[in-house]
Formats: structure tokens, sequence, C-alpha cells
């Protein structure tokens, strides 16, 4: 089946039936802007709230790719069905190192029970941490059961995206805890799942005492991270992750925690969203309020703050 | 000298007239979050205006730090005073390795004509493209004439930080140029200056040639960015970097572009503060309406978009 339709009705129809092609076209339209990324957005946001997102962050080098070809895997030989959504923003620089590891994961290029997509940063109005979560609806709407949101580059909007995940899976490397201090308190607060791959490289039990006396640290709100370790080149690990990540979402489920988690995340989620959309009527009107109040400030006769406090106060 | 009071307006003073640990500590305040930032804010704001500022990004392992470096050593020659921010968020995975890089920066270590800061991701409200730019006012008022935005990780809002500076430059590596098809656009968008680092490698004028083709299809606007070839380890080609920086600020004064630019940056960073500030209200009020419509969307009796008008309209 082949849909040469641009409605966004019949490409959803057609994508909830299987037609691939109709899912890539709703997602390049998702990540644009304008009606018709709302008008998809509308569609299927009622369709939707069953999948489960998984969030993969970590260090450059850490080996995310990896271990998400070899998650992939291990959803597969259970039987179940993938989404993966790679969040790239460097793609304007590194292309072909994330075409290396789309190539990895071309493994599974072939299998239908698996849809890969890349997402770098474009001209989306919000960026990225707005345009993936719509993606992600966009995939649950069509039915996919597991979305895996792996972050390709690092900054502090792919953290977020990744961060915003029903489930959130941190990788590190052996060695990882002598170098750093100071931010261990960002990571413990955004990870459900701590993964050290590269395990077999020296330091993974130092590294294991060392975050496993972080948690002890950390008061439990009856959930304490795992510690897994992986082994992403060979596979080795790959099990016992995944049954992290189950018991995770069984935990969310069973404790009734889902719905306020998945809301807390939609009111991040909102406030971007009400930015973009100030962003987008300060210029469609001209925006001379906005005009005006940067003048002043870029003339250093109103403080930036004080403007923006008088932008809201409109 | 050496201040011990919290004061702001006392911290400015000192760090006026030179004591660099007062300086330090008011960067502390604007990247924080609360009243006191503001009214550093404030209290800066008019004093600034007359500092330089250069953004400096590209690929992970380009070589913007020893770039960087080599571009400090080359402004000290000249007998010019600069500051680095480092723009960091990628420490909580990589605390080594930028370690590392700060360890390189540490051949200015001693030089009172240099001040280096590296900035994380921390709790602020609005996140690096917020607290980047006030931290750069803080810089300007205590009156360093040249501010290096230095991008140590690389993500969307990394690349926007770099991006807002006076004058934006961007470092690839021979080769790149095969690779990267579909993301050039966004680097032509923000770069003044283009920097083909290591340059002594195979394929560098295979890369310029590339860059330079982009160039003639891309309308001027009466600037076109040079193309720059170094050799940050050996510091070849920092003298034309530092020339190519300063003839750029030359266009931008000459021409009258630099009022403009800069409030077109302002309009962006005023659009990101009301983002922060509509965030703090409706968490410090309990925010029942923003809770509300979240609990709505995750429900899925409500989209995204729709509520982000409604709240929007209140």
């Amino acid at each position: 089946m082949s849909v040469r339709t641009t409605d966004p009705g019949e490409l959803l129809a057609a994508a909830r039936a299987g037609d691939r092609r109709s899912l890539a076209r709703l997602l390049s339209i998702v990540e644009g802007t304008g009606p018709a990324a709302r008008q998809v957005a509308a569609l299927v946001h009622p369709l939707g709230g069953t999948a489960s997102t998984v969030g993969i962050t970590g260090a450059p080098g850490a080996g995310k790719s990896t271990l998400t070809s070899a998650l992939v895997a291990r959803l597969r030989a259970d039987g179940e069905d993938v989404a993966v959504l790679a969040i790239d923003p460097t793609s304007p620089f590194t292309g072909g190192a994330i075409l290396g590891d789309r190539v990895r994961m071309g493994d599974h290029a072939l299998d239908e029970g698996v849809f890969i997509r890349s997402m770098a940063t474009r001209g989306h109005l919000g960026g990225l941490s707005v345009a993936a979560p719509a993606a992600v609806r966009v995939l649950d709407a069509v039915g996919w059961p597991w979305v895996l949101l792996e972050t390709v580059g690092v900054g502090q909007v792919e953290v977020e995206v990744a961060g915003a995940a029903d489930t959130t899976v941190v990788v590190v490397n052996p060695g990882w805890g002598d170098s750093v201090q100071a931010n261990k308190a960002g990571l413990l607060e955004i990870a459900d799942v701590f993964v050290i791959n590269k395990a077999d490289r020296p330091g993974a039990d130092e590294t294991r005492r060392d975050l496993e006396r972080m948690l002890d640290l950390t008061a439990a709100d009856g959930w304490r991270p795992p510690v897994v370790a992986t082994t992403a080149a060979t596979g080795e690990g790959a099990p016992e992750l995944w049954a992290a990540i189950r018991a995770h979402r069984d935990h969310l489920t069973s404790t009734g925690a889902l719905t306020p988690r998945r809301a807390a995340r939609v009111q991040d989620e909102l406030v971007r969203i009400v930015a973009a959309l100030l962003r987008e009527r300060a210029l469609a009107t001209g925006g001379p309020a906005l005009e005006d109040l940067s003048a002043e400030v870029a003339a250093r006769r109103v403080d930036p703050w004080t403007a923006a406090e008088q932008l809201l106060d409109r």
C-alpha cells in the first residue's frame, strides 16, 4: 500500500493501517511548523497514551547507539515492536558519525517490527523539546507499543528530551565516577535506570559502588534505580537492561505513578509551547511591543528581566 | 583586594576595580535563579555594551578548546584583555574531558589579562540560553573588552548561544564537506567566519572549495564569511583568525549593522525570559490553570497546542 495524499487525516489512516511512508510523512509534518503540524497533533492526540517511552542519554562515546541497537534486538526477541527516535542535534557537524550509527542500526532495517527515525534541529518553532514529544505522539497513535528516544548529541535540550520519557536510562562508562563530582545530582534526578556500559573495561566495579553509594544517599520514593552492567557491542547485559526497563514500567503502572508523572512532563511541554506561540504571535503581528522593547534593551535603557515582565503584563 | 560582602552593588564595585573573586561571585549569582540574579542583571545592564562577543562552535573533537586557547594567546600578544566563557552542558557526563580542556587553557591561568569561566547547565530558570547572555553582560560591565563564548558541548541550545554573539566562528575539520549535505544551511545562517581546523590533515583544500562554493550560492548581505585555515595545536592560522574576527567587528560597526543585530538577539532572549517567567509564576501560584490543563492533556482530552493557546489567552 502506498498513499500519495498529503491530507493529514488520510495519512494517519494509512499509517495506522501499517503504511510506513505515510508514517514518515506525518513525522515530517510534526517536525515542521505551521498549521499542518498542529492539525496532526490534534488528530493523533486522542489516539495515543498506550506507548511506553524510554529515554536513553549519556556522554558522547558512552555507546548509546550500540546499546539502543542491542536493546532493540532484545525487544524483538520477545516479540515486541519498537520505534526508535534518534534525537540528533549535532547533525550539522557530525553527519558522518551519525550515518555510521544509523548503519549499525541497519541490522534492523529490514525488520517490519522496527521503525527508526532521526530527528535533527530544524526550523521547528520551539525546537527539539517541542518537536520530539509531538513525534512520540504520532508513533504512539499509530500503534508502536515501545518508543526509544536515543539522544545522539549531548546538550541541555537533548538531556531534557530523554528525561521526559516514562523511563529514563542514563548510560555511563567505567571510570566515570572519578571525574564527575559536581553534577551527579542532575543525573540522579532524571535516571530511572543506570547502565554501566563497556563494563568489560577496568573500573566497572568501582563505578557501580560509586553509583550505589549515591543512590543510598537519595531519598527513595518507592523506586531505587537499578544499576545494570552491559557490554553493548556483544549484547551482554541487554536482557537485564530490558528487564529493568519493564520493572520500572510495571512500577509506574502498579503504583499509579505514571499518570502524575506524565502530567508533570506535559506541564513543562506546555510552557515551552506557550513560549513558541508567544514568539510566533510577536513575529506574525510585526510584534511592535517586542521589537520596541528589544531595541530598548539593546540600547541599555531597560534590563531584560524588566522588559520581559512588561511584555508579560501586557 | 578581597571583598567578603554578598551585596551585589559592592561586589560589582569591587569587580570593576579588578577583584576577580568578586567577579566570580557575581557570575555565580547570575547563573543561579532568584531575585539576586535579577538585581545583578539590573545593575550591570546600563554599564555594558562595549564588549565584543565572539561565539566559537563546531563538532565535538573539532578542536574548539585548543583553537580558543590559541586565539587567546593571539589577543594577548596584541595587548588585548580577554574573558572566556566555556558553555559546558555536558559536564554531568564528561567532567574529566573538560577538566582536560581547562588544563590546556591553564597556559593563561596566571595571566591577569585573561579570565576563564566554565558554565554548566544548572538549575537556571530558562537554562543556558538565558544564563549565558546574563554572564556576558556581567563581564562586559566589569570592563572585559573581548568575551569569547566557547561551546564545549554540542546541542541545540549551545549552538544558539554561540550564534547569538556579535561574531560567530564555526569550526570544521578537513573531510567535513563530504559527510554533511542536509544541514549546511543552518551553519551558513550563523557563521560569520569559517575555520578549517587541523588544516594539516588531508582534505583541507577540498573542504575549503566546498565551503567557498556554498558561500557563492548564498546571497551576500555585505559580508562574505572568510574561510580561515588553522592548526590550533601549533598556533598556525591564529593571527589570520584574529584578523578575520576584527574585520567582521569593523564591518558591524562601520555599516551600523551591530545595533540591529544585537536588538534581534535580544528579541530571542526576551521571549525565552518571558517563558521562564511564565513557568515561574505558574509554579509560584500553584499554577491551577497550568496544572489542570496539563492533566487534561495527559488524559488525552485536549491536545497540547490547544491547551497552550487557552493558557495564553487567559
